[in-house]
């Protein structure tokens, strides 16, 4: 005990006497970067599991409690996951001053090291999301499309349209927001979750339905509508201005990167079955997928669309190949690990104080996440209206099951607030809106079918 | 065409206009630093892939061909994967000038993102080698040392301090190498490659005789010493000074770190199960897993010591759950995935210039790389000797088998040359005596084995 208190005082006088020289030289701080960044890991695994276990039991989706769970950790609550934006300083976070302390680190030496860590979690939440992305594009599978056909994809279009228009229109007239932030807002009203919504289908039993059938195509259609609108409204986000040129561009550019990257799919397909054949090594499958992937996500960056599109197409291609399977599998351990990331930053970031209805000068933040609500419950209820020539259809069913929004709606929200197009009351409007509809789905789908089921409907000759 | 030509030109103005601006403002790079990050993962991966393959072509170990697959993409060659060290800025990349290329990147832009992306890549490798320790440890076998017994710890403790002793000695007084570097040197030497040594003994079909049992028992404890001292030793350099109340305190703790995290392995598996199996969402073995993992590697860094200590130690005791087989199929993706990124950054740190030939100045490293080389032969080659009471013993295969060094003394260059302990002939030097201990011993081990067959030896009543 002696000894350890000896050289702890000793440690401390060596690293006070050197910290204003460590203060300028980085390669000192790295083991201390790593410190803050697993701790900062730590958390958010904590966190997320937490978060997931919790919303599992009361039947809501895991990524819906991962996203609280971040909102709780981060800066609206405990101040432990922030990142330096705004007036949010090292001091500020709770991991910081813990290293701090370990560290013996100068106040200076505290900022250099807080930056780089959260410059660290905030690629590594990126690379979250391009997995997810990846994995997503992985499990679509464009050929049941045909299946549901005309049908998904009005529904779909209706249920991108209406939103996005509604929303960008109510924003700038209503709310005099500026042009760029109200279409990146509408945008990020339009992806139907398809995620919570099959999962909710399937705990009905009503996955193999004409309805049901009608939901999910529309839901896959409306996932890439989404990802391409977000690409072109992000890229519109970069340079801060609306040009129709630009937006022309954004829009063939993406629609041709997508629509590209799946006809040029076959001989993707055929290229990485025989670079995995001729492979023994370990990571003989994993390296070249996610090389494919990365360099999709990298390709469609450096045409100034999203990362996100590019590992999207990669999913849709590689979805094709023998190994699928087997990719699946052991991709799903690392989406497990690094996913999280993502959603509980999203949550983190989200500075929930924004929207306090006590402080006067919120009102119209309120007012905005109230609107965005309304907007994307109505926007995508009217949807089952537009099925047409299938006498009996359950409408409302329909309507009410592409309300929830998930994951791309997250994506906006993350990358509005870490490209700084969006302030932080539309920011955390979307995420209020992604939590709100996520939650009032299930039980209103509930009611929907059972209402349905009142009436004899022949549901057994639907089903194909 | 005439539009997109229009729209880059456009683009090109506006953000020219604003690079003096975009300059100060962090969050305006973070798709460029993506980008990097992308672009750099892409050729890490292809490299490591390229390089595994060729090196199990001509029967070398993969990780071989990933440490001289980084040597050709890093700053000795190509300039693909390059860190801000020394005289190296972000120009002189090649991935830093192509990434400049596609953003229109001002000339402190490409600076500031080259410092961001090489942070995440360091901070990445460092996660890889974390993963590597942990998966180590969750191999080591604690319980079948016991079965080898006295021999095994007689040629693990020779084999470490005879190397250690005559390299730290030798640079010393020979070469007028300070005392840390020295002493860095020659732990450096200690540790015999576990995963290297065992391939060649499968092929040969001597994993199961007694001279094989004797070298893999001795391999497993000279990793466990090895790290110890890594830790302690790394934590000497990060002071600056060899203090006796220090260099005990860190021996007692590491010790102690590890025969703790051992001891009280039963608690911590009980309640890593009961934990594992009350999580039902995705994901529910491989984060508590990494939470444990990195948990533990905070915590040695916490005490001053090595974080994949910390990472070692959480292996060995998870190696004793229920869930240890589930847990190393979940891990091998993830492994497969990063630790290739430190290899291969280890390689692409190491200036193979210094120690060219031609110039005079090299000539005291070269004799340096020479020295650790014959160190790093005798050293182990002796240990056969140390083996006793056990007649007809097979010392010659002993002592070659234990001569390869893996990964182990890779993480020892590693993390010299990121603490700036080790300079660059010194660095240069452990990484050429990894490469060619790996390079000789196969071989020589075939030898060894075969001049014994030669002798009618009792092979079978030595099996067991």
């Amino acid at each position: 005990m002696f000894l350890k208190e000896a050289l702890i005082l000793w440690n401390t006088d060596v690293v006070s006497m050197m910290s204003p020289l460590l203060a300028a030289v980085t390669p000192e701080y790295s083991p201390i970067i790593l410190s803050g960044v697993l701790l900062t890991l730590i958390v958010i695994f904590i966190a997320s599991k937490i978060g997931s276990e919790v919303a599992r039991k009361f039947d809501f989706s895991p990524v819906l409690g991962e996203l609280v769970a971040g909102v709780i950790v981060g800066v609206s609550a405990f101040h432990l996951v922030i990142f330096p934006e705004g007036e949010l300083a090292g001091a500020d976070s709770l991991i910081m001053t813990l290293v701090q302390a370990l560290n013996h680190l100068s106040p200076a030496g505290i900022e250099a090291v807080f930056e780089s860590q959260s410059e660290v979690i905030s690629v590594l939440a990126e690379i979250g999301v391009i997995i997810l992305l990846f994995e997503i594009g992985l499990e679509s599978d464009l050929r049941q499309l045909k299946e549901v056909g005309v049908q998904a994809i009005v529904v779909a279009c209706v249920g991108v349209a209406l939103p996005f228009a509604a929303g960008t229109v109510g924003l700038m007239v209503l709310f005099h927001v500026a042009a760029i932030p109200a279409i990146f807002c509408g945008a990020a009203l339009t992806a139907t979750s398809i995620g919570i919504t099959s999962k909710v289908l399937t705990e009905l039993g009503q996955l193999q339905s004409k309805e049901g059938q009608i939901i999910l195509g529309a839901a896959v259609i409306d996932d890439v509508l989404g990802i391409i609108v977000l690409a072109v409204v992000a890229s519109l986000a970069k340079t801060g201005e609306i040009d129709v040129t630009n937006v022309i561009y954004l829009i063939v550019s993406a629609t041709i990167f997508l629509i590209g990257s799946i006809l040029l799919g076959n001989f993707f397909n055929t290229s990485f079955t025989a670079i995995v054949d001729k492979l023994k090594t370990r990571g003989n499958i994993i390296i070249p997928a996610f090389t494919f992937a990365f360099l999709m996500a990298f390709l469609a960056n450096a045409i100034h669309l999203e990362a996100i599109l590019g590992a999207f197409a990669a999913g849709l291609v590689l979805d094709e190949t023998e190994e699928r399977n087997e990719l699946d599998e052991l991709i799903k351990p690392i989406a497990d690990l690094l996913v999280p990331i993502f959603f509980v930053t999203v949550g983190a970031r989200a500075d929930l104080g924004v929207l306090n209805p006590t402080v006067p000068e919120n009102r119209a933040g309120l007012l905005i996440a109230v609107f965005l609500v309304v907007v994307a419950v109505i926007g995508k209820l009217v949807t089952g209206w537009a099925v047409f020539g299938i006498p009996g259809v359950n409408r409302w069913a329909i309507g009410v099951g592409m309300i929830p929004r998930g994951e791309v709606g997250l994506v906006f929200a993350g990358i509005g607030a870490a490209s700084g197009v969006l302030d932080k009351p539309l920011q955390v409007s979307i995420i209020v809106m992604v939590i709100l509809t996520t939650f009032l789905a299930p039980p209103f789908l509930r009611v929907a079918f059972d209402r349905a089921a009142e009436v004899p409907a022949p549901e057994k000759s639907l089903g194909e």
